[in-house]
């Protein structure tokens, strides 16, 4: 299969203007003022909405957009005309002409387990360079690294069950269902329902039948027995149109008719209902038909606690399809009632900034818990026990001797150059299952356990202690 | 300004493939069958997730995309490459290869009020044809009238002071932000921070400073100055950064020196702490200083149970930027704990099919409350009291007289050709105004409150009980 045409999936040479206005405004502040000095900023998230770990997904994308940004003449022009950022000077339009990010990004690879507050981004650049990008670099890496990190709470609650993603319907529009079939078979669903994902990605498709074909014709089972002759090797019947119980009952005739033509019925799928006592009663009545071999698939309104209730209860279920609460997401526990906005908390500061070659950290101060940040260029360090199992993560200035631990800030474009191949979403999710599976059990649970220990070296705690002591710059002049 | 690009925006071209597997398979099966027979399908939404009315949008969106939807020859020989849909017959490839959405579609206009059940979308055409773009229909519906309508709510608890959508950092990719600002702006914002959506769908751009702006400068009263003297005539500074207190005297400081040169500090935005309190001491703060003009403005976390809050407290702040809750429409009351899932429950389902010249209407059954649809093409009219006020909705199959009422489902496309004129979103927020301000003001509540009444006719209800009655056609055959 050839490589995706993601230039024309992602359409980046028309989506420079993808950016919030205050990008331009203070751009053209920056150019107005000639700051256009090195700095470096991160992107982290501030707070793990469910759970105890997130799955780190969405760079790939990231650094494609930034590497691919242009401003066309039509932007340019139409900046001008709209007077969108004051009256454009002719300094500012050269610059976005001309623009092509030269800095150098580090990141942690896509599929890693990673912890609030960890710098996932580093970036240094020119202070525009660095900022101009930033609302695409947020949307995409929140949304992705929010999909991948549910489905892998998904995948554990169905303890070996496949899941696959069918959310695209219930997706905040298109890239929202591309994004999502992605990120969700990093975090280790086993196909997806959307056929262009499929195509871009290389990502196995799935599905089944819709109520629409059933109903389109005289009979349930006139509508069962067109389709396993249309797919003899690949019939999944839905058999909750009119009356679950009858409809289990007709996909045991068709599967008795398929066996004397030497085919086998795949499955069965459910969609509505109490889906653990439907499986059971259907589940029974494959059986008695002799059809042992057809699987149950189940979908409608699925979570991972749903899933887990599911299984935890023996249902008789080989396969979820998961839909609107893994498009979107849905950072919501219907048992205790926590959560409820379906986006991750991921924000990308500025960290250090350089002024007549001295390098000065930088923090944004804040009252409220976690709405602080961490000062300065840092690299997470992450230590291993004798067995490989994940024992604790500690975030160290960017000049610090490393003093053991894997370095997890990789080196991923420098000076404007891409210098790492990007995995296949197949050796993400690999990567994310071997991951995960280091991770002690007590961090992988669904609700909220113990938090894995992240530490700050001493140096970078006297770094934020003293920025804090020194008091913060807001008169310093 | 010239009319958006929108193929550029969308990029329908290549986006054949945003469906659902099943709807290449159904499709595949159909031909096998020779069933292409003329068919109905009903856009609906089956429960109002928040409040008591959902203000439709996206209409334009799906219609251009199924208007413009081509199978490329790429887009074919991948199929055929991936046997995707098991063994592509040569009949489908033909079918794919010629296809042009041929039938017809009736609409509720953009920006109206609607309530669960009521058909939004109805769909005659070729049985295929009518199928095989449901996944973009819904994703987009579903999409738009979540964000258009939790849109609504948030103005109307800010009664009067101004939103802004600053929410594309949070939306889930692209898409998402692109069309969360048409929505939200069709809801009733005053402007977008995302300059793409301001550019394609000439929607106002806003926006202030973000912190790096002053982390990158010596101290925060530099960083005010710079801003100050690139835009003279629109500046709002970021206090936050460091402390608000202090960064309300510094902006008073740069507001003073902006009156010597014959120019208006024009706001101060908060974007973190106790926005009730810090709003009262900053208003005192710029009062104090002479600067009773200099307004401040409010973000972060806000939804409109917040904005309801602070406006009833009477926080002064004039104006609200709304992010995370607004581009991923957080379906979540943090009062009450209902909610969590930020995805509209609309489906598009088969209503009607023709059996050689026999009109046959169906449906689909289900115990679940709210899960079985209504049977037949329909058509939905809306009565007013002599005010103009909303009374009540009444729906009918399509060939019933009308009696009175406006019948909200209008001509979108016949035939395959488009008659309509779609509005521009301005008209489109100007509608969905006034259109609201005739809802009964018990129906217009943040909190769920009486339903309005939406009544079947005696035939509709007949037919439904009628098709109840007669069984379900599982067997029939």
């Amino acid at each position: 299969m050839n490589p995706p045409p993601k230039s024309a999936l992602l359409s980046e040479s028309q989506m420079a203007l993808f950016a919030d206005y205050y990008e331009l405004t203070m751009a053209q502040a920056d150019i107005n003022d000639e700051n256009n000095a090195v700095c470096t900023a991160n992107y982290f998230v501030r707070s793990i909405p469910q759970g105890n770990y997130l799955i780190a997904a969405g760079l790939e994308q990231v650094v494609h957009y930034i590497l691919n940004l242009r401003f066309t003449d039509a932007d340019l022009k139409w900046l001008r005309d709209s007077q969108m950022a004051g009256d454009m000077s002719d300094d500012f339009a050269n610059y976005l002409r001309g623009f092509k990010f030269g800095g150098d990004i580090y990141a942690v690879p896509e599929g890693t387990p990673v912890f609030a507050n960890e710098p996932l981004i580093n970036i240094t650049g020119p202070t525009i360079d660095v900022q101009i990008f930033e609302t695409y670099l947020l949307s995409v890496m929140n949304f992705q690294t929010l999909i991948a990190t549910k489905t892998s709470r998904m995948i554990r609650a169905a303890r070996g069950a496949v899941c696959y993603d069918f959310g695209a319907r219930r997706a905040h529009g298109r890239d929202a269902g591309i994004l999502a079939a992605r990120a969700s078979f990093i975090g280790g669903v086993a196909g997806t329902s959307l056929v262009i994902a499929g195509r871009y990605f290389d990502i196995p498709c799935v599905g089944t039948i819709a109520h629409k074909f059933i109903q389109d014709r005289p009979s349930e089972l006139e509508a069962f027995r067109a389709y396993a002759k249309s797919f003899p090797n690949n019939t999944v019947l839905l058999i909750d149109t009119y009356d679950t119980i009858q409809g289990a009952k007709n996909a045991c005739l068709v599967g008795k008719e398929m066996e004397t033509r030497s085919y086998r019925l795949r499955g069965v799928r459910l969609d509505s209902g109490d889906l653990l006592r439907l499986s059971q009663e259907v589940r029974s009545i494959l059986d008695s038909a002799g059809l042992t071999y057809v699987q149950i698939f189940a979908s409608g309104d699925l979570d991972e606690f749903e899933i887990d209730r599911l299984i935890a209860q023996k249902a008789p279920i080989e396969g979820f399809g998961i839909g609107t609460r893994l498009a979107t997401g849905a950072n919501f526990n219907p048992l205790t009632g926590e959560g409820g906005v379906s986006a991750l908390p991921g924000v990308y500061k500025h960290v250090e900034r350089v002024d007549e070659h001295r390098v000065i950290p930088t923090m944004k101060f804040s009252d409220e818990l976690g709405k602080s940040t961490l000062p300065g260029r840092k690299q997470v360090y992450r230590f291993h026990d004798a067995h490989g199992r994940y024992e604790r993560d500690v975030i160290r200035l960017w000049d610090e001797p490393s003093q053991g631990g894997e370095a997890l800030l990789t080196p991923i474009v420098r000076q404007g150059k891409l210098v790492y191949r990007f995995p296949s979403v197949k050796e993400l999710q690999a990567k994310a299952t071997v991951e995960l599976s280091r991770l002690p059990v007590p961090h992988r649970k669904l609700t909220r356990g113990e938090a894995f220990p992240v530490t700050l070296s001493p140096r970078l705690e006297k770094l934020r202690s003293q920025l804090s002591r020194e008091g913060r710059p807001v008169s310093k002049n």
